[in-house]
């Protein structure tokens, strides 16, 4: 098989405290089942691919962790990133290792941190993208919307391609307001940006040559180095100077071959506490509950308890509830967005401890 | 001094869940400072009587609680009930125990789990209270009502006695409905029950007589012992076999020679999670904090942390959470009084260890 699925696990957010920290990032946290998102991430592929060609890119602090939890991952194949650079530079370190061995190989860039419901969807819509992939398109995944999402990017649909599913990209649009994107479920004609790419190796280190030369020519003051004793020590020097940039802005949304294939398979970014519902089972009246929480008379709630701790809520409605052993948060669901201000609190009263 | 204080400690409830437990009812929480309720409510006597006047009565599993934290009041003044049995045996018992040393001695009777926040105006009460006390009244104070309560026991006002504060009772009332407290409230004739009471010892031993004759006989059965080796096997005998009957229906609403002085010192019955703004400091947003309490875009709301253990609320309204080490609670403020419930639903599922 010529896919080298390339699992994205740099992300560091702020959404998920109490449970997440700064060693434990929302990827590494068992959300949307009793494993980390990133090893369900890691085990959704197989048999449309091999773990031994999987690759990960994460930061150092996570890099102990990704061989605990991705044993069956080549240790030389997880990439790890001395300071985090967006997603253009470690997709282009990630394509230059696998144009090493396998030029024509296609990677599959994949969000560590999502969730699928319909794994067999999700490994059809890819092999359906990696037909595109093979002829030399730089081809995205576009979830076909099912409510007004204001929170992600948006892909504009063009004309199809012949009897396949793929169609040309007419544009990449930023986050809409309410507005624009009831607009855009009712039109049918947008679909949402998951961050899954497929393309061939050599096809993306050319785009990348042609819009971000910066980073191309520090990949090339890098490869030589790949896989021996230097590397680490230059990976250290050249890393840090390349270009902080998405993929999106620095190739895909610049590249004249894209393709994009809409697919639906319960796809969630689990964005917040509020998204859990979406990923987990809900009791009758749609509480989610985990550990020792008892819901009480309450409805639409989110506990996530300790195993050990009870946790009693009674007569509360929507409510977000998590404890985490050494901190507990609460907020009303349609405020999860602002937990990220708790740890600026925490910061600012210095119990960084915490974080 | 005359007068003997009888604070009523055996009091066990559910609405302080998780800080309350069987092994220290709501009496043994600092709720409304750094001390437990019993501590101030001993605390707020001296000058008006002395600690060595002072007597409790509480449960056998309280009797060492009560040493500890009220080591001034003797020992043979904490009067340890084997079961619980309503207040009139309770009161009965310390009127006969008053009655052996001092039998025109006022007792003074006092719930152990209530607030005071002008302490000198109680104290300045009860001195009124005590000068129709000794005159042979059995004296209530009824509190001014400064809201329309459902909760709580009326006391209706009588003509006046005299230039004193004192006022005969015309009836007492039962919790009303909303309606009728709000009538309560506007009329200005009626007070709230707050369960305080004075009389002489002789008094009270005479009204026992008359309106409890059960009771009366289990005490002279019982008093001869008092102070001997074998009064803790006496009182195992006699006090189980007691009527279960409260002072208020057993006496007070029989007696003649009733009387009520109004009064308003800053009463509290800490009823629930949702008095605690009553009796404690709020921020500018109406949040009371302990612990690592952190309210984010928060109002309302009753926040009892830990220590140690950041408890982070964001975008909160009118919030009950309460971290109480092995278990936390969370509700509405305005569901505060079904907190109990929680002490069902964890019996029902045995995690009876939590109670």
């Amino acid at each position: 098989m010529d896919l080298h699925p390339v699992i994205m696990a740099g992300g560091s957010g702020t959404r998920f405290w109490p449970l997440s920290r700064k060693s434990r990032p929302k990827q590494f946290l068992p959300l949307a089942s009793a494993l980390p998102l990133i090893t369900e991430t890691a085990n959704r592929l197989p048999p449309l691919s091999r773990m031994q060609d999987c690759w990960v890119v994460c930061g150092a602090a996570h890099a102990k962790a990704v061989h605990a939890l991705l044993p069956k991952v080549p240790r030389a194949q997880v990439l790890v990133e001395p300071v985090a650079r967006n997603t253009a530079p470690a997709i282009g370190l990630a394509a230059a290792a696998v144009a090493q061995k396998d030029p024509a190989g296609i990677l599959v860039v994949l969000p560590s941190d999502h969730h699928v419901g319909d794994v067999q969807g999700f490994r059809d819509a890819l092999a359906e993208a990696a037909v595109y992939a093979r002829q030399g398109a730089l081809v995205t995944l576009g979830i076909t919307p099912s409510r007004a999402e204001t929170g992600y990017g948006y892909i504009h649909l063009g004309e199809k391609l012949g009897k396949g599913p793929g169609r040309r990209v007419k544009a990449f649009v930023e986050k809409p307001d309410a507005a624009k994107a009831a607009r855009y479920l009712k039109g049918k004609q947008h679909a949402w940006n998951a961050g899954i790419f497929l393309f061939r190796a050599d096809t993306m280190l050319t785009e990348i040559h042609a819009h971000l030369p910066a980073l191309s020519e520090g990949l090339s003051q890098l490869m030589p180095h790949f896989g021996k004793s230097s590397w680490t020590r230059k990976l250290g020097q050249v890393f840090p100077k390349l270009p902080s940039i998405s993929i999106d802005y620095g190739v895909m949304e610049k590249a004249k071959n894209i393709v994009v294939v809409p697919a639906e398979f319960g796809w969630s970014d689990v964005g917040s506490f509020a998204a859990i519902p979406e990923v987990r089972e809900q009791d009758a009246a749609g509480n989610v509950l985990s550990g020792l929480a008892l819901a009480l008379e309450s409805s639409g709630c989110v506990l996530l308890a300790d195993a050990k701790r009870p946790l009693a809520v009674v007569g509360a409605r929507d409510l977000v509830v998590v404890d985490a052993g050494d901190a507990i948060l609460v907020c009303p669901k349609d405020r999860a967005q602002d937990v990220r201000k708790v740890v600026d609190e925490l910061t600012r009263r210095k119990l960084g401890r915490y974080l």
